[in-house]
Order: structure tokens, then C-alpha cells, then sequence
């Protein structure tokens, strides 16, 4: 294709799985990719809740993109925020960069956590759905508990209590990798706490615990976590958050020093300018996973709203759906400019649906037969399946230390507060 | 001795080498400690230039203060920060904790960066004495090449240009890290990016680098960094520093968009409060380091002046000095109150000295015979030596995997910007 005459530009905007995976699979295709992202690293989202509650590092979830992506000889990087996309001129602006153009467009730029208006969520709760957030959230947790440490007495007052709100993944994962925290690690740490006076709670709104998965899934849910000392409140509403205290739809408040949130997400403001009416807060596409009246822009990953071609089904917000879809698109336009094969629509092939729920206690459905695991057998296949998926060698192997270490001696590796903005 | 009647109280300031020195010898005497930091974590800081030229995460140069004192029964870990000391009254007051009491005090709050008055330097240099520090200038590091990514013919232009201040160890450790970095990590990264257009300059005010070494060992060094690519001055001041140049005292002006400062250090605002004269910006102990009108105050690490009681010569501001006086202290309290020993005069035990050069290259003097090593001996030596004084055992298998793929992969781990304040 080096007879002289320009490549078609790629631009790929935003680098989690759906932007990685359209670029990587771009990477024999006769086209100049740039990939753009607001940050220098990927983040493994699946994963968040472990950086927020210590169990690893932020260096082993977030991944240089310019690592991941180095060896793709037509491929740029640049760590770049999007202000627009101009369909008709096929422009993105940038805050800090010049406008980039574009034959192809792949938008995964993901989304926002939504609070459903509920108040103060906004100034009081902690999201969980970027690295950042993850940071913020784990130096809370650690502020809260240095301060605690020196009027132990507060302890009983709710200097300690957190609510989690959302009994979805993001919260059954952060409750029950916090209960350990909160009762195996801590103790020994801070002899001085009664961490027993220390109370976790999960907010449901629905009438069970991770409602992806079957009922029975849910009820060893609901039995680990309260085994493990999580108060689970099922079918209650949160209608505001305060500095120190949730309140319910009954009017009931639960002291919260810190309150997680883990309920939802919604469309980032740029997925309103693409000239489609929003679905459940997503850009709706065809089979190709592009935009009807602008085929060359393609919407994949949690912005999109995705339909399975075969099964018709509406695809969920994860990280392996957008995987696929980024890497659907990827060969949908290799095909497209080669026209050695026709591009064919997007089919999600089902890997399996994995939560964990702690130390040794995970649950799991794997197609095409739905097997079904709970307990330590689900819990190692969790392991074994994120190891795999991290995407770099050295990120593997730092994770392996540091579950390691918080899996087989109850110990948390990087319970540190270290501040950039510190003055010293 | 538990027979109702209360135990001295034993108070320490600072969670460096010679804070927890001091605490850990304490642990069998009929005391009760407390530790106070303004942090959660204690720094390894001999490896702080590893952080900020991207070798190693945060979270192996930082431990856990309570991780590395959990074991130890009479002693609390608290953090806060000293705000006054009333030697009278025996009393330390914090912004964030009550006033707290002692018996005994042990001082050990380190130094803060001296700029020697340097016009511009207080806004535009980035020191290097503490891990925020280190998070910063990474971070700079960082900043600066994705935005020069963007616009590769701003690199001619000095976007990327690094001048750091003072051949001693920070200095000499940093600029060899740093062209790794540049001249090997980057280039593969960045291959847009002219990286040899990029320059590294070291300012040494003195004739020779690495000034406590032999004259032999800093010509080596300077024939090392020569040869990788740094430029290094000797005999030149610097005399103001702006935000994107350095001037020197011919008036010479170098190009800077990053400006590291190790040039020196200066006493903590709370040493001119425990009523004695600074010797050259710190506080001069006796010889079983405290305080002379105040036996019960000791002072220890880089904020204390320390004579050797038994060569007569003042230390220098190192970790190992710092350990060991921190140890003697902890000794001679529990000698003073248990009585089955007399204290005695604090002498420093020189186990050798050593300045890494960069890959494969340091220096080393090795006491009694005063064994001089270069080359990849000394390299393999400062490695074995550093491992195995990192306080925690994940900390130690942490670096060993960072170090591993940075030297032997010339790839770097945690080239990232995780901002706990982004706003997303």
C-alpha cells in the first residue's frame, strides 16, 4: 500500500477495552490509526474495586497504553481531551491539541456514573468506575481509619461505618473485599479499634443481590457477604447522603463516614452530539456497531447501545462485551477497505459472568451449558481468568505478588496515602 | 514490670530510618512508644530518584509505617503533624491530634530542601527528598513528553530538556536513571519523538561529582554519565531559575522545561524551637545524642548534628547514620531505665558507601580495607544491598519484579499519571 497515496486515518477515541481492541486488531490494515485518551494508561475496570480497597496497586490495574500498543508500527498515541466531533467535516477538537480529522471514526469513550438525582450524591458519595476514583476512595477509607486510631472512642460513633449502594458487581465486590479489610486486616494493624463497631452496609434496591445471575447465585451471595459481616438491606431506596449519614426511602438513617457508590452510569456529555436519540443513556447502532446515517463512525464499549445481531438481545455494560465489540470493529474496517471479506455483524460470544465475593468465594457462569460455580472453585477460575486478562506481562506479575500476599497472608501490600499535592 | 504503677512514656517524631531505628530497639524495654508521622508510610528514600525516573512504583519506595511496627506490643502508631514542641512542660502539640506527653523524646523529622536562596527556584524546581516529591517530578517528567508527543518539533526547541542541580548522590542517581530513561526507554515508546534532540545537563557548583567518593571514582562517574549521554558541568553556579531555563553564574542561559534540584538541604522550621544554635542548619546532639540541658530529648537522623564519639568527625546526612544513631538512641533509653548497663557514647559503624550510575554502573567503598569498587561489581552490590534493606518482604519481591523488568527488559513499569484529583 506505500504507492504514494495517503492511508485512510483511523482515529480511535478513548483506550479501555473497546478502544484497544478496535486498534489492535487494525494492526495489519492498510490505514494510519491514532489512538486518544484523556489518560496515559488503561485501566483494567473490572479490578477497580481492589485498588479501593488495597488489595493492589494502582501501577498493577492501570496499564501504559504506550506499552500496550508499542509494537504497532501504524499506530500514534496521544493523551488528548475530546471537546467535539463534527460529523460533516469528520473533525474531533481537542482541549490541548489541534483538530484531528478522520475517514473512520471508533468512539468508546465510555461513561459517567449517574447518581439518579439522588441528594447530595454528588458532593458526598464515592464512585467507583474510574482509577482515580479508585485512589480517591482507598485514600478515604485510610483517613478515616488513621483519624479513628487516635480517638479510638469514635469507632462506636460511625467514625468507621460505610454504606454501599448498588448490590450490583461493583458493590458486591467492593462489600465483601472491604469486609476483609475491615475484619481481618485492620485488627491487626490497629490493636487499639474495635473494628466489631465498624459496620458495612449494602444497599439494594431490588429484591436480591446480583440479579445478572441466577437465584440461587444470589442467596450464597447474600450468605457470604453476611457471614462475613456485611449488613445486606434489600428492596430500600437511598433518597440522600450526607457527610455522615445515608438516608432511606423509610426515612431510616444509616451513619456513613464514607458511602460508595455503585448503582449506575450514564451517557458522557459527547454522546449527545452525534445526532441520535439516546437509549438508556446509550448510542444506539446497527450491526456493524456505527451510526446509521454516518457509517463510518463506529460507538462501542459502555457508550454504545448494542444489540446482538443473532440473539437480538441487548448487551450489557461490561468489559468484555466491549472488548469484542472494539476488536468486531477493528476487522469490520480492515474488511471494509480490503473488500476481501464482506463485514459481518457483531455476535457476542459469551466467555462467562464472574463476581467475586472475597476471600475464597466467588460466583460463575460459563456457556454453553451454564455451568454454575460458587465457593473456591469459582473463586480460583476468577483468578485464574483476570490473571489472563491483564494486559501486560509485568502487570501480571505484580499482581500475582500482591494477591499473593493479601490472599495467603490476610496482609495488604500498599496501605500508604501518597499525595502528588502534598506540601512535603 | 507490670505492677500498676504507669511505664515512661517513649515518644518519637518521624517514621524515617531513624525514628523506627529507635522503636524497634525499644521493643523488649518497660516502655510504652509512640511513633507519630505526618504519614502512614516510612520512604526509602536512597531510592526516591528510582520513583521519579519511572524504575519503581510508589508503593515499594513507601511501606506502611504500621506494617513494619505491628509486631512490636508497647508500641502506637499515630499520624499527625508536630506543630510545637514545649521542652518544659514535656509536652508536643499537633495540628491534628491532642497534645501528647513523654518521659523520653526522640526527634527524628528529617530536613527540608535547601534552594540557598536561588532566585526562582522555591516555584520552579522540583526537589527531591520526599516521595510526593518524586511522585511530582515523575509526573512532570510524564506531562511534559505526552504534550511534546503532540507537537514532536517542539523537542528541538528544549520541550523536553532536564537540567538538575548538584553532582552529588541525588544528582549523580537521578541523571544516570533519567538517560536511561531518554536515550533507550523512550525512544521506543515515542518513536515520533527525536529523543537525541532531548538534553541532559548536570550542574555541579564543585570541580568533581560525587565529592565523598575518590578522586578516581569521580572521574569514573563522569565518564559514565559522559558516555550516556548526560552533559555535565563542573565549577558553575547555578543563579536563577526560570520556568523553562536556567541561568548559570557566566550568565549562560540553559534550556529547562524541568529543573531537579538536589543540591542540599536545611533544617525543619521546629529544630529552631529546642532552644540550642543550629550548626550548619541542624541541631548538635551530644555524644549520646541529646540534648544537653535536656537529657531526656534525643535528636537523631538528618536534623541532628553528630559528632562521633569515637573518630571525632561529623556525619553525614545518610540513611545508614541515621539507622544506627535511631538504634543507639532505643538502646540508651531502655539502658537508662533498666540500669543493667551503662549508655554509651554513640560511634558510627561504616559499612560502605555506594552511588548507582545507572544500568550496570556505581561505585562503591567497601570499610575496613577501603575496597574501591566500579563497574558491574559495584552495580551488583548497591542492587543486593538495597534489597535487602527494603523494610517489608512484598516490598522486597515488588522491586525485585520492577527492578527485573526495568534492567533486563530496558522497559519501565509504572510509566503512568494516576491523579487522585482528576476530575475523572
Amino acid at each position: 500500500m506505500s504507492d504514494g497515496t495517503p492511508r485512510p486515518k483511523v482515529l480511535i477515541l478513548g483506550a479501555g477495552f473497546a478502544g484497544l481492541g478496535a486498534a489492535r486488531k487494525l494492526h495489519k490494515a492498510p490505514v494510519d490509526v491514532t489512538l486518544v485518551d484523556r489518560h496515559d494508561f488503561h485501566t483494567f475496570q473490572p479490578l477497580l474495586y481492589q485498588v479501593a480497597t488495597d488489595v493492589l496497586d494502582p501501577e498493577t490495574v492501570g496499564h501504559p497504553v504506550r506499552d500496550v500498543v508499542h509494537h504497532q508500527d501504524n499506530l500514534d498515541f496521544a493523551m488528548a481531551t475530546v471537546t467535539g466531533i463534527d460529523l460533516e467535516s469528520k473533525t474531533v477538537t481537542f482541549s490541548d491539541w489541534d483538530p484531528q480529522t478522520y475517514d473512520y471514526l471508533v468512539i468508546g469513550l465510555g461513561s459517567r456514573v449517574n447518581f439518579f438525582g439522588t441528594d447530595g450524591a454528588d458532593e458526598h458519595a464515592y464512585p467507583l468506575y474510574t482509577l482515580p476514583d479508585a485512589v480517591r476512595l482507598k485514600d478515604r477509607l485510610l483517613t478515616n481509619l488513621e483519624a479513628a486510631a487516635k480517638r479510638p472512642e469514635s469507632v462506636e460513633q460511625g467514625a468507621l461505618d460505610v454504606v454501599i449502594v448498588g448490590g450490583g458487581a461493583t458493590g458486591v465486590e467492593t462489600a465483601g473485599s472491604l469486609a476483609e479489610l475491615y475484619y481481618t486486616v485492620f485488627p491487626k494493624d490497629y490493636p487499639s479499634l474495635d473494628m466489631t463497631k465498624a459496620s458495612i452496609t449494602l444497599v439494594e434496591h431490588g429484591d436480591r443481590l446480583l440479579a445478572m445471575f441466577d437465584e440461587g447465585m444470589s442467596a450464597y451471595t447474600l450468605d457470604t457477604l453476611t457471614e462475613r459481616g456485611v449488613t445486606v438491606r434489600l428492596g430500600e431506596a437511598v433518597t440522600s447522603i450526607g457527610a455522615d449519614a445515608v438516608t432511606l426511602g423509610s426515612g431510616e438513617q444509616l451513619a456513613a463516614s464514607t458511602t460508595v457508590w455503585g448503582a449506575g452510569l450514564q451517557s458522557v456529555p459527547i454522546a449527545g452530539e452525534l445526532g441520535v436519540d439516546l437509549e438508556r443513556h446509550r448510542v444506539p447502532v446497527g450491526p456493524l456497531l456505527n451510526l446509521e446515517h454516518h457509517p463510518e463512525v463506529f460507538v462501542v464499549g459502555d457508550m454504545a447501545f448494542t444489540t446482538d445481531a443473532k440473539t437480538g438481545e441487548v448487551l450489557p455494560q461490561l468489559g468484555s462485551v466491549a472488548l469484542q465489540a472494539g476488536e468486531h470493529v477493528g476487522k469490520t474496517i480492515d474488511r471494509m477497505l480490503r473488500k476481501h471479506k464482506d463485514p459481518e455483524p457483531f455476535h457476542y460470544f459469551d466467555k462467562g459472568t464472574m463476581a467475586t465475593i472475597g476471600r475464597k468465594a466467588a460466583v460463575a457462569v460459563i456457556p454453553p451449558h451454564d455451568i454454575h460455580l460458587t465457593g473456591r472453585a469459582a473463586f480460583a477460575l476468577w483468578g485464574a481468568v483476570h490473571l489472563a486478562l491483564l494486559s501486560g506481562g509485568d502487570s501480571r506479575m505484580s499482581a500475582l505478588t500482591n494477591w499473593f500476599w493479601a490472599f495467603s497472608t490476610h496482609d495488604r501490600p500498599s496501605r500508604m496515602l501518597v499525595h502528588p499535592n502534598d506540601d512535603d
